[in-house]
């Protein structure tokens, strides 16, 4: 049987405690298939700060250097938050992790499960049936990493800058990620930009529709950052697959993800080239519920399945994950932040919810 | 008594249509009040670029420096689409109009009248009773028009680059907007930033924590746009004044505005140091209803009534539009956008609403 190694960052918050969920179903699926996981744990975020002096420390990056995958769980809390921002457990964790690894490639399902519209601040009839949009964001480019990025001169004197930039080969590996998975899905791709204003939005969308003449199979459609922030609202289900630059990614993948209503549900994958990335749940730490294992593993659960998929080939086993998670779902068991008290709904903490998907794998 | 010189720019689709209302209006207020205000009409936008070339004509500039407000109906639709970006009605026309002009303060209030709840895609739990949240968002600096932007090199090699920048007094000067309009409202201001991300940001909230010391009675919170994206979809009551720069003011306000359901309703103005400004209604030129006598003239009923206020101080005409529109609302006067066949609503046209409003008054 194949040996993977797992790199495993818990963090902070409800992390350790949703991972170690992800983890007992990892056990499930080391038992179900030929397959063996090499798990070697890392400190991040706060706990990063709090045991070695910051929120990525050296030890972590070469245990991740070491692995085949990050499962990484989640960062922040009050604790951290008066420290300078670049030290802070999630912005001095994620972007050097993104730019080390070469994670350019972020995928965020924004998916509403049928059985939990009801948790979606979206109306009944906007959202009956469920939705399935899939964000694509560039995630080492564009105005988080570009430089020049500085403050200069002094006291009212001062200016703040960031410079956005995006090169051909950058664009056109994130385009050819989202046709791809556009392929596999409901084949419309739909680009996002604000190319009335910037320049960078007009190479983009130059370079997107270079790239799309490959996937003749697959629709697209160009729409402005506002327009998108507006669309999603009114009718999400007009979206497959939406491919973003970086900044414009964070700000509508997080809108798209909250219009499901259950971001407790919903994991990420940021990829690198070749089969290396990182999966991790899209919702934050919940301070205010961790320590209590009360908080809903699915998220890292799910973030799991997408790690077996992408960078292990695992096909069948993450799709068996997914199904286990529906399952459960039809079965009525809900954590906390998904319980509506309806009949046939089992309230459960996180264990009995990590217990349920791996009685049904 | 006192005579204000209005430039009127009505553009396209259905701009002509809901602006003769809007004028209509601006006749009664002339006829209740000691004033008169001189109209004079311009060409902008495709009607710019159709009858004089470009979409914001010289002439159309000179009558705009020549009078005390701008009067802005809305561009664009399909026939122009096809030109660069560069030309087209509503880059063409509105990125010049705010630089030439200094329009550096967007006020876009996103309401919903308790009246009009059934618009929203949001549940009616979330909106229950209504909202009104005002987005002021920075209108002539950062990303949309720092230097250096362009793209540079040839083929493969091209790079696109945009200077998100922003200097002090920039901030400090759109910052007074937002929290003197706090005070007369619910004396809360939510900036928004990317300050773990972005340097300009941390100049941005450095700066506006500073002037928010002249404003004890107003309290500062800081958000950011990534999770401002969600907390409107899941709250938005959370929300009194947002003060945002350019590009997230232009993501924000849409989506606040979509939130309320009815673009028809919302007005805006774009305010010059002292008493210059530039008001249009937030919707389209909604190309498709055109020429049919259909549209909402509600928008550029209360841009007008926003001109009134701030450039020319009158806020008792001011607040008695504001009063006639909720007015015949209550009185279940509906165009087509806003029209839900309940009991007591009665269907009207363009011209029928301006006559309730009118006669309201
Ligand atoms: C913490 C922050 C730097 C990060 C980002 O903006 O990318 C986060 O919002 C995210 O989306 O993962
Ligand atoms: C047309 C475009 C340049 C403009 C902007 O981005 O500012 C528009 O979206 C707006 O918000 O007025």
């Amino acid at each position: 049987g194949k040996v993977f190694k797992v790199a495993v960052l818990p963090g902070d918050g409800i992390g350790p405690e949703v991972m170690a969920e992800a983890l007992r179903v990892l056990d499930a699926v080391e038992a179900k298939y030929d397959v063996k996981f090499e798990r070697t744990h890392a400190n991040v975020g706060g706990a990063g700060i709090d045991n070695e002096g910051k929120a990525l420390p050296e030890t972590t990056v070469n245990i991740c250097k070491a692995s085949d995958a990050i499962l990484f769980g989640s960062v922040g809390g009050p604790k951290w938050e008066s420290l300078p921002p670049d030290e802070q457990p999630e912005r001095g964790a994620l972007l050097p992790l993104r730019k080390i690894f070469g994670l350019y490639a972020n995928l965020r399902p924004a998916i509403i499960f049928p059985s939990l519209t009801g948790a979606s601040s979206l109306k009944e009839e906007v959202i009956a049936g469920g939705f399935n949009v899939l964000v694509i964001r560039e995630l080492t480019g564009g105005i988080y990493f570009a430089q020049p990025k500085g403050i200069e001169g002094e006291g009212r004197d001062r200016v703040g800058f960031d410079t956005m930039r995006y090169s051909v080969p950058e664009i056109e590996r994130i385009t050819h990620v989202a046709f791809q998975a556009a392929r596999k899905r409901g084949k419309k791709v739909c680009s996002i930009d604000k190319a009335n204003v910037l320049s960078s939005s007009v190479l983009w969308r130059e370079v997107v529709i270079g790239i799309a003449k490959e996937y003749p199979d697959v629709e697209l459609t160009h729409m402005y950052v506002d327009n998108a922030a507006m669309q999603l609202v009114r009718w999400p289900k007009q979206f497959d697959v939406i491919l973003c630059e970086n900044m414009f990614g964070d700000i509508l993948s997080d809108e798209a993800a909250m219009l499901t209503g259950s971001l407790g549900m919903l994991p990420s994958a940021s990829l690198a080239e070749g089969t290396f990335g990182m999966y991790e749940p899209s919702g934050g730490s919940a301070p205010d519920i961790a320590g209590q294992g009360i908080a809903n593993p699915i998220a890292q659960i799910l973030s799991m399945g997408m790690m077996l998929k992408f960078s292990f080939g695992m096909v069948d086993a993450a799709d068996a994950i997914d199904n286990a998670v529906a399952k459960v779902l039809d079965q009525g068991f809900r954590t906390r932040d998904i319980f509506q008290d309806k009949p046939g709904e089992r309230l459960v903490n996180t264990k009995e919810m990590g217990d349920a998907i791996i009685a049904a794998l």
